[in-house]
């Protein structure tokens, strides 16, 4: 389940740990499988050995129990509210940033292209603690999204507007780029508004901020007035 | 070198990587030596094999070049401006993501608690960008530091008032806590001002942002405004 061919033929998930199974357990997500060293949960489980959880694991300190959840059917997108749109963010820590973000600022769609890390890689699932349970997350044709979408779209620039100094609305596609090279030329044709976060330092030095931290500068910039 | 022990005894630290390397041979940081495996670099270098820059290496592929650098005597802070202070950040991760912060953000003086990681650590290096070069880093006892300084101060809970209702001001000392338990009691009760960032998502949930992500979304409230 550690490979992304294998989770998508058997449509499940990896979940490890005692408090990440109980917010799976809590959701509307469909438990499979769970094995545990401990009988402490109020779904039915298998107890096993420390040595064969160690095992099965992902992790090299595993943390009681190990489960196999089954992906959701995708929901149907509604077109309203703020819609993070993700171009072929690659990093799971990336991706598990990001999807608390959404739980954090209410975003409750998260839209992925294709090429985007799969939410349910188990880096991605431990990094969200539970907000993935909370944020519905679709991967689709962005170009053909937000070709079709009637919502206004924001796409993040270096050299975009200042996010301090534009009109933003409370209902919009808000799109963040790739790690390396931002938003791809045939999603940026698409962008209605192009935003950026200010420098305040060194105005000479080139980096950037890392897509998870401008995520987060960015939708507080959205709900925060 | 990967010790803190050792860096601290011979005040060095190391940089790999050519982009790494040339920042910092960029800035006032001074060389020690420089381990090549192509002479591309201005400064003196010392050519050696890509099987010797593996050995001498943290990184599991390592770019060129490894380099050590003096670790510089630490400079008289400055009480003015924004000041960033850290209470106890134990994430190399968290705290290289903190720095490039304050580079972003023009907060030119970071405050690190005794107990926070080493900004030296090679992890921290990797994950500054340069940024490094940039913020000057005192290591000291925060707690007699805000009880002498004349700066207002501004702490971070989950339950302080909201950042986008909160007047900001341009001078005084942020604070941010530990991954896992905030601000210690101690600095607590030293705080004038409690500020936190709203949930606007569900409000069951009781997951906390992750301390580099809520820097970043403070930072950028006292900024940009």
């Amino acid at each position: 389940m550690s490979q992304k061919k294998n989770r998508l033929k058997a449509k499940l998930f990896v979940v490890e740990g005692i408090k990440g199974i109980n917010e799976f357990l809590d959701s509307h997500f469909e438990l499979q499988q769970l094995f545990t060293t401990q009988d402490i949960f109020e779904a039915e489980c298998e107890l096993i050995s420390d040595k064969d959880l160690l095992r099965i694991s992902n992790l090299k300190s595993p943390n009681t129990a190990i489960a196999l959840f089954k992906m959701p059917d995708p929901k149907p997108l509604v077109n309203k509210g703020l819609i993070l749109v993700l171009d072929d963010v690659r990093d799971p820590g990336n991706l598990g940033t990001i999807i608390r973000l959404c739980d954090w600022f209410g975003i409750s769609q998260l839209i992925c292209s294709q090429e985007t890390v799969d939410c349910y890689n188990p880096k991605v699932v431990q990094a969200t603690m539970g907000s993935l349970t909370r944020v519905q997350i679709n991967y689709l044709d962005i170009e053909e999204y937000i070709e079709n979408s009637t919502l206004p779209s924001y796409g993040t620039f270096m050299d975009g507007a200042s996010i301090y100094k534009t009109k933003l609305p409370s209902e919009g596609l808000i799109i963040m780029g790739n790690e390396a090279n931002g938003i791809s030329p045939s999603i940026e044709a698409l962008v209605d508004v192009r935003i950026g976060i200010p420098r305040f330092g060194n105005l000479k030095a080139t980096e950037s901020l890392n897509v998870a931290t401008a995520t987060a500068i960015v939708l507080s910039a959205f709900k925060g007035r």
